[in-house]
């Protein structure tokens, strides 16, 4: 059991993956941003819930999203062909929940842009109401489910 | 209380800081990757808590702390003159901690920028780890302090 | 009388600003999309004035107007303290002009970067409606006012 | 008829096009800049018409297509095969018309990547002789054909 | 024998590469960067080897050949499907040779993709050390071998 | 003596400049390429010596210079206030030199964006002639003179 991401010298390497061929993939993550109840009802109040903060979160999710092999060092980039967001209020713990499918065509899973799009969208909730609350936190950024690689299907527990 | 990123349209706006003197501003940001013992013992085994694992998730807190105001949507572009980051086995949730501080001379917060390089770190501790186990999850992203804005330190309770 | 952007040997230069202090500036820029009353419907029947179109074409040009200097050559990198844009319906041409404010504090000006935001938000117009109207053409791209300069403010006839 | 770029809940989405296969794709598009007499001499007399500033426009035009993912939000990444630009004087109205023409092999459009070079390449037109005459402006930005695409060839009449 | 990054009006152009299918590529570079025994002793002294000087150059070196098309004005972008970096002592020299390997599956090249993460491996070099010795200097960054080209492989004499 | 890199646990670290006042800076480098007759002569007969060949390459130049940042992991941005190039053929050895000359006002260096756009200025001139000559080679990429840091001026002997 070794490191995939470590070459034989123990340094970093962006894994090959060209002996396999492409095919389509797909992946869910979700995470949340927890906050005040005055952070809250100013999403509901002053912008609504499909309003322009929500629509900012998805817009950075989505740019975010295929921004990830800018950002993760050894990541593949990847042609996606498709990246959606749903954003659903949490009223007990106070906060929201973003969900993101990505797709694509390829030799390698796509669950980094699903998760990537997930932090930079939960970040962008953070800018836009971080004058109202600075204690608000991120929670759960975790892959919900996957499918199309080669060591089958993985699906959250 | 209005919400500060969005105008009198309610639609997003980068907020006018130009009216602001540049000052000397600093943000610490800390968040969790959680991960099961097999994964955990491996970056213990395979390249140890100083090595090749720890290096690139540091760079990549740091390269994506400098790529902040390209992903944050309404974020200002800043001169960063410092980034350093710190990590720290946790021992008991199984998993580690990492901690950013950002620094910069501008008109407008660090905050963000500490709060993108924790999320970039914790996400390549994934992507390297994510062989091992795929159900890893980031918990407690959130901003610890923060000083030199014009309404005072803040300091997370 | 000669081009600012070429050097001695004809070869494009970064104009040299090192001796000029910063200081306050802004610039004022606008353009129009010209649509298919159908097109036009659509964004007010399906999206509203006010909706989702809306604030993706604003977060675009804010976005866009920050990586003007990865796009235009020779421009210098500016640190934007503000970038606003506004929205508004052509009754009779049909279609929207997008006006986009920005401002620095810098040794140079900042009238690229507030084009650069008028295009890549109109070009995002385009994006989301070419299903609809791939005939839509965009027009009147200019610069209306920029303030702050050595050589005095400058107002669109 | 609903647009095509905002999902069930009128928020933006990224089409989802993993279910069609990659086939050639070409797009050609086209936009002008007026000037005033002084500017467009200057560039035949100190530049020549094949010279620095056409040059610089040309690469620019070429760069800011392959950069047209990151700019447009909802637009997908795609592998250019091909983008060249024509530059031709327009003696009448006094200025340039830019043309680009994109190919690609992919399951979607290549149009946005063709409207970005335009953009970007008339954008730097202005940055090169904006200190000659700031009024210059923009105009008939527009698709011109695309071919390729599952609603058979458009060609603008 | 003409160029063919030059277009019939001598203008730069991204070579259309549309007609040809995807294959598999595979291209070596190399590159040294030469420095004073100080600098080269700090290296051994306070990173070892394999440590986190080593480490920053090769992640350095991989971020950069995903950047490629970036960078290089008429590069095709391309998915890279792997990239390696190994990092060997010159004790006679004094100083180290970085050498990439990089693969895809693609219509042109991959060796800008090699040669573009030597050469930003070596410049990360200098970065690290530059306040023992500014007197580093880099040579001998050259194409090693490229395979899977058209013309067939190439192999450096 | 230690490396400013690392920080006290040996990993990576952006230097803390947050204490230093901004103050003039300038670095000129310089680098070359060494080809073959053939290539040489192409671009003196198909391009001219102050033709697209040498403007693409200023241009990469440029732009590289101003991507410094993204691409050298521990490097502060800076706004750069001027960079220029100059192009030199190299008669006896066969191949061009590429000079290049930055400017900043900020609390560090600005070496790094010299270097960075020679290199990324040779490698373009190495794309643009890979097809007549892939032998092609770079070397001598050095600093030449540094001005403004706080230890003196540098100049290489």
């Amino acid at each position: 059991m070794s490191l995939t991401h470590l070459d034989e010298h123990h340094h970093p390497v962006m894994v090959d993956v060209s002996h396999k061929l492409p095919n389509a993939r797909e992946a869910i993550a979700s995470g949340e941003i927890w906050m005040s109840r005055e952070a809250y009802d100013a999403i509901l109040t002053y912008s609504a819930p499909k309003g322009s903060v929500i629509d900012t979160v998805i817009l950075a999710a989505i740019m975010g999203g295929k921004r990830c092999s800018d950002l993760i060092p050894l990541c593949h980039p990847l042609p996606l062909t498709s990246l959606s967001c749903d954003i659903e209020p949490l009223e007990h713990t106070i906060g929201f929940r973003l969900r993101t499918r990505a797709k694509t065509t390829a030799s390698t899973g796509v669950e980094m842009e699903a998760l990537t799009a997930v932090s930079v969208g939960l970040l962008t909730f953070y800018d836009m109401l971080k004058a109202l609350d600075p204690a608000m936190s991120l929670h759960h950024i975790a892959l919900e489910t996957k499918t199309g690689g080669s060591h089958g299907p993985y699906h959250r527990s």
